[in-house]
């Protein structure tokens, strides 16, 4: 079909080249379908440069040194310190040094027009790009839009924030200096993993979270977890606590923060982590009837609602179903799914769980933080199912209690898993926090997306001595508890 | 129920008190009824004292330090060496110094009585124990007889072999001091633990494999990876060469070994982990018409075969069914489950995947070493299921090559996974090598032995990025391999 592809027109065109654009640009090329990937920034987007790859890369030294000075005979060979300098070489490899010639050719590669430039919706399955020299494209959409722009950093309206150039994940990832002291505003995944990440490296952190508690969307005991082990790194973390306003009177001066107490804070650099505001303000939204700068709810097959014609989708933070790579890549492939379906006529089966229906994004979303300890859980949380009105089991384990593969692992092992359990033996949520635990995270992940029930879960053996035997200490737990 | 545990009568007598027949004392006996568990030696067995949890003890630190050298920034903090004497103090707490009080309390805290002896089946339902002191004491059977012995290592019958004073898997876990050369002789998951356990302690470590491959019994690929990591961090690899003779004139000399290809290889301490062999034979076998030195061969509800009326059980490595802790504890559920319903007169359905028979036996046994990289696989490979005319598509990934998570895992990440599929689009089986993989094998677990179709694993989205990635990329390299 590429004789499809002259001039302006395509089957689809995909705003936004991150991971999400670029796999609903793969597979409709796959099957067939003219492609137009729209990128006005980097191609790979938000998670290459800025997000999950340079944090893990800072983050995975600092996390394999801390777990070998948790073992006895290992901690002797740990005499020196995790080398900055080595840390930010292999960050900067990872993001190719911020240069997306690799991911731009990948695009090409699978048969894809890039085109470079910042595009809007203009009207139905039109989107106008504006070039870096200036000029306006016009390109036109047979099949289908995707939206796959991402998210922003939200950044609160406080006095003196902009004079103070406070980092957001982008600096935080980004950067080739180690600041004396940081402070990391915010409780969520990106603070505590850069806190996690920065103190590894050498800074003096601080935290001020304005809530109770870290990572409040997953289980209370996670974030408690988290936080002690981010004290006991040695970040200053303090819950309850909120900035009132910044100053930074020399650009290459220190910044001091007003806090909600009272007092004051200085610091080299303040991050701020403090959630993702919707980067739909300027991509022609008025053009479609819908509202700049606000999120594009979708349907389950990832169409935009409020949009005529079938031709609307948003995968990714955009739609704000699930702001994580990996989910908005899984809504790629299903938004994809979608599209060849429906531009080649045939029956779309939009059962729970169909090819067609991104399911996991109500009942099995995974996320993995790479904290110390690393946290995880998918599905619901015991709340998250109460607030369903649905009957349930909840079960926890120790685990540096109970499982010796965990004992094993680190000597003193800390850690904590529960299991939420349906009123049919089915498995709602998991969750976990202890060193290692990411890895862990997809056998749960496959048993509540598969649907797996407890009594099948038997059979399903740990091997031993693993931590993830905790899986028979969850499963006894479920057995001998009352009902 | 306690009043009926009079005298020498109980309804269940478990003979060998090691991790199986704990668990089929510790199930029998939260069911009500009576149990005595009989042990000639250390109560928790060999796994708890010469296997599993002594090996990983060493392993792990070991492993934590290579998995540290792999990353840039995290190589730089690692200027010691891995302390033999640090690494000796936690493989001696974890086998609590060899001292079984412990365990011992634990079995008569379940309210199960420990006898302690040598037991041998003397008849239908009885057990003659030989205590410590010379005396015979009788004990009769209401219901059944669990052997649980497990296994002892195979040497073999070479020439000058006794006066070698070889190492087995007890000694190989147990010294506390490193011989400067250590030859290990075979090739199985016990030989290339220890191998790289020694190694990573300092020994200059040789390995003599009869056969062209180690892990002969897992995929190909597998034991290839194995032995370019042991080679990497410098075993010498010897594959297809046997042993033919020893000498060791002094006790406290070196040991010569002559080789088939005709030369001589001096070491200071040689391992032989060239296999196990049953433990029946002084157990009174022939007292029930069982022939003595022979694997206790068992149906699915672990009955053990040839004996009438549905009393003699046998769980672990002694019916030879998988040679694994945890498999033999999951044939301990099953077998307590099975005994509890005979016992009440219960129906009990012995349709696969029940709570009465052990189907992971036979199609999701799993299995992972602590070697660098790290194995493990779980169900059938690819030319297993081929000769059981199964017809499969079998699919491997790079793990280094395609999977981001691997690569912020480790710096130069290697590694395969593959899977074996079967034409309903059921996995049959899942093999992965690399490092940081023991703990990835139970998503594969819960797969095979959930029957999770392919279809449905697309909506169990594994964490970006996380090593667990893998299992994106197998189930891409299966929509896109040819059928």
């Amino acid at each position: 079909m590429t004789e499809a592809r002259n001039g302006t027109d395509y089957d689809v065109i995909v705003i936004g080249a991150g991971p999400v654009g670029q796999s609903v640009a793969e597979r409709t090329r796959a099957a067939g379908l003219t492609v137009a990937v729209v990128e006005r920034e980097l191609v790979g987007g938000e998670c290459s440069y800025w997000g999950c790859v340079p944090s893990k890369a800072l983050l995975r030294p600092v996390l394999a040194i801390a777990d070998a000075r948790r073992i006895d005979g290992a901690r002797d060979a740990v005499t020196g310190a995790v080398s900055a300098q080595g840390v930010f070489g292999r960050r900067d490899r990872y993001v190719s040094d911020w240069d997306d010639s690799g991911q731009a050719d990948w695009v090409r590669g699978i048969g894809a027009d890039l085109v470079r430039g910042h595009g809007r919706l203009a009207g139905p399955r039109r989107v106008a790009v504006t070039t870096p020299v200036g000029d306006v494209v016009g390109l036109e959409a047979r099949r289908a839009v995707a939206v796959c722009i991402g998210s922003r950093a939200a950044l609160p309206d406080l006095p003196g924030i902009d004079e103070a150039a406070p980092w957001t994940n982008r600096e935080g990832t980004q950067s080739a200096a180690v600041p004396q002291r940081l402070v990391v505003v915010g409780g969520g995944g990106v603070a505590v993993e850069l806190a996690t990440a920065w103190r590894g490296l050498g800074a003096a952190v601080t935290m001020l979270v304005r809530g109770p508690a870290v990572l409040p969307r997953m289980e209370p005991f996670v974030g408690e977890f988290v936080v002690q082990g981010l004290r006991d790194s040695g970040v200053d973390v303090r819950l309850g606590l909120s900035v009132t306003g910044l100053q930074r009177p020399r650009p290459d001066g220190p910044v001091t923060l007003r806090l909600a107490d009272g007092t004051e804070l200085q610091a080299d650099e303040v991050l701020f982590a403090t959630g993702r505001e919707p980067a739909t303000g300027d991509i022609g939204a008025e053009s479609i009837g819908l509202t700049p700068g606000t999120w594009f709810e979708t349907d389950d097959t990832l169409l935009v609602r409020g949009v005529d014609g079938e031709w609307l989708y948003a995968a990714g933070d955009a739609n704000h179903r699930a702001l994580l790579t990996h989910q908005g890549k899984y809504q790629a492939r299903v938004a994809a799914a979608a599209i060849v379906a429906r531009a080649a006529g045939e029956p779309m089966d939009t059962a729970p769980w169909s090819p067609f229906v991104a399911t996991a994004d109500t009942l099995a979303v995974p996320q993995a933080f790479f904290t110390d300890p690393e946290a995880g859980s998918v599905g619901l949380t015991a709340q998250a199912a109460a607030e369903r009105g649905l009957r349930t089991r909840v079960v926890d384990v120790e685990i540096g209690q109970v499982v010796t593969g965990a004992k094993l692992y680190a000597d003193g092992y800390r850690g904590r898993a529960r299991m939420v359990v349906d009123d049919r033996g089915c498995l709602l949520g998991v969750s976990m926090v202890g060193p290692g635990i990411a890895e862990l995270l997809h056998a749960a992940t496959v048993a509540v997306a598969g649907q797996v029930p407890v009594d099948r879960l038997w059979h399903a053996v740990p091997c031993f001595p693993t931590v993830s035997e905790l899986w028979l200490r969850l499963l006894e737990a479920y057995r001998d508890a009352p009902v």
